[in-house]
């Protein structure tokens, strides 16, 4: 198993080498914006696909809804992961149908779970009991899965335990689900977002593992395992390529579960944040105080219009800027709205050119993922981050 | 100074006792919704114009931009505080006259201050060097206010240091903006957003005080002092009646800065925050494991779609069910999005009925600022928080 930079060759520049550069250095815009190049998602949907081999792709449309990604994936033949009805309306729309729809969301509204049935969706996740009653009221005899907690992350973000339920509960629910007339095919978990190499999965399908044969020893029929999403994206630190990683997921997935009917896969980072860039500009670049060891550095985008995911300083952007040659030095970094927890990255100061001034274009990359969607409608009256594909 | 339980009244209840229960009580929302009681706008703005007295109220557009909220705030005389171009256009459409605008945003493009200009404005903020020469070259002879950075903050939400500078470099900041032709004429800060009691002004007031004293001595002429915001909104803890609030802090300004010719206040989340109510419905209520002590309870609304104010669970709403005549106990309480971040109240559970049942319907009281604008444009496929006044 080689691990290798896989983004290396997207490493900060500001010059017009790929395809994304090219476009973003020929063209002007008057307001934060993300450009994806649909051609990159592409090229990573099968780059993918070739190491998850039989495995359903099911993207996660909640890392970015662009029709153009949802279309191109549509005609690549992949699944998808919908959080909700607005999501499944979208994939709808695109062409996909309705049997490569999951609705992964655990927490659905009644009414969207009618709208989902009558649109022809018949996979559902569940980790509660009033889920499930909800579920085997609207729609009953439907396929469900059951999505359970994974402590054991190594993911550089393990999530909360919002999702899911431990290994017993699990078993209790789809004895439940077969007991009100629906269908308990299978298991789902999440290994943590962003886990960098494949390795790291294996504390987590250990454990997920253990509960799979429980079940079965339990006499459920389990036809259906979901092992989430978690495929990472090139942030600065090494990950490794993503043929290469899919497939050593998959073969510790074959030695833990032997050969499951059907395997699904839902890369929602992993696929799309490398497609794309946001070209932003400095607003400002100030010293509080002559005492003060940093500048600051205002960009025309922040945590409120699209870097939602620099909350806690979690993901380290990588930037670039025309001034690159020049003498660099620590910045901290901050959005545009008045609102002082519009703060980018001040724990660790990110070093900018010490020549950058305002109206400097500054590129974001590999920002395609859990940008434009978290962009807030207004906030501060500064519109939202406006999306180009090509 | 009598503190008094100024919110008491709008303790958590299910009722139809007040304009704006009568209001939800009498209608259906398909969706998460914001519902206005513009009166009560009304209401919150005579009683703190009564305790500023000459004093202008700046209502801080940016805690709520409703067009019905801005049009009541113009007719009864109030002026505004801009963070933005698109603020700005707000407030002159509802028909506010350009000297009744402050642009305060230290952080402005410079297209938007050649917009401003045209627009008429001429009062804007300012922190550093860099922002002065935007505003010399593009607006010359412009008004300008120096923002400082108030350390000595008591509020429930100190700011962070992204706004400001400290004395000294105010004094020189002066000293640039005249030699650079621009007018500085005053300074603001901001005690920090929900300062409780008007006492908790005084170590801020005080080290104001001192920088405001010395650029006087330092030859400049001084006419308006900008007090900013922290007026507080009643979130369960009690807070000082508005009109004895804003007198008690005008009487401290008073004390200190003598009589300032121009007083500007820009109370944004006190003005509005309890004028509104969010109508939201549980989607689930479920125990992870059969060793959890407390329920999870899953609203149709979350951190991504108009609740970004419970981050770090820095504000502590009060919830309304139809069912609080029944024994409560703690739940975590979770939004409905496949985002694990998106947690409300995990640290400190929230009281909640040991009946709630998905589909209930629940009010989040107080909630008229800082929502609907940190809404998301379509996270996870929810459309954005709707927004209803009356």
């Amino acid at each position: 198993m080689t691990v290798v930079l896989a983004g290396a060759d997207s490493a900060p520049r500001f010059d017009s080498s790929t395809r994304l550069d090219a476009y973003v250095a020929a063209h002007e815009f008057d307001r934060p914006t993300l450009v994806i190049d649909v051609d990159r998602v592409e090229t990573q949907y099968r780059a993918l696909k070739a190491g998850l081999g039989r495995a359903d792709i099911h993207y996660a449309v909640k890392a970015n809804p662009a029709r153009d990604v949802i279309a191109r994936l549509v005609k690549l033949g992949s699944h998808f992961d919908a959080a909700s009805r607005g999501e499944i309306e979208i994939c709808l729309g695109e062409g996909a149908t309705p049997d490569q729809i999951s609705f992964g969301n655990t927490i659905k509204r009644r009414q969207d779970i009618e709208w989902a049935r009558d649109s022809g969706i018949t996979l559902f996740a569940a980790d509660a009991e009033e889920e499930l009653e909800k579920i085997a009221e609207i729609a009953p005899g439907s396929d469900v899965y059951i999505r359970l907690i994974v402590e054991a992350s190594e993911a550089d973000w393990p999530l909360t335990r919002k999702f899911g339920c431990d290994g017993d509960t699990a078993i209790r629910l789809m004895d439940y689900a077969k007991s009100i007339g629906l269908k308990p095919v299978g298991m789902s978990f999440h290994v943590g977002s962003q886990t960098r190499r494949a390795e790291m999965w294996a504390p987590a399908l250990d454990a997920l593992a253990k509960v799979w044969h429980a079940a079965k020893a339990a006499g459920h029929d389990l036809t259906l395992l979901n092992i989430g999403g978690g495929f990472p994206a090139f942030y600065g630190e090494a990950i490794q390529a993503p043929t290469d990683y899919a497939a050593a997921v998959i073969e510790m997935v074959r030695a833990r579960f032997g050969d499951v009917p059907r395997i699904m896969a839902e890369p929602g980072r992993g696929m799309v944040a490398e497609a794309g860039v946001i070209v932003c500009e400095v607003l400002l670049v100030s010293r509080k105080s002559d005492r003060d060891v940093h500048r600051w550095v205002y960009l025309s985008i922040g945590r409120f219009s699209g870097l939602a995911e620099t909350e806690g300083e979690a993901i380290r952007y990588q930037f670039a800027t025309p001034r690159d040659a020049d003498p660099m030095g620590p910045c901290i970094m901050a959005g545009p709205s008045c609102d002082s927890a519009d703060v980018l990255y001040e724990k660790r100061p990110m070093p900018l050119p010490l020549t950058l001034k305002a109206g400097d274009r500054v590129l974001i990359r590999n920002t395609g993922a859990y940008t434009s969607t978290y962009s807030s409608v207004c906030f501060n009256g500064f519109p939202p981050l406006q999306v180009v594909c090509f």
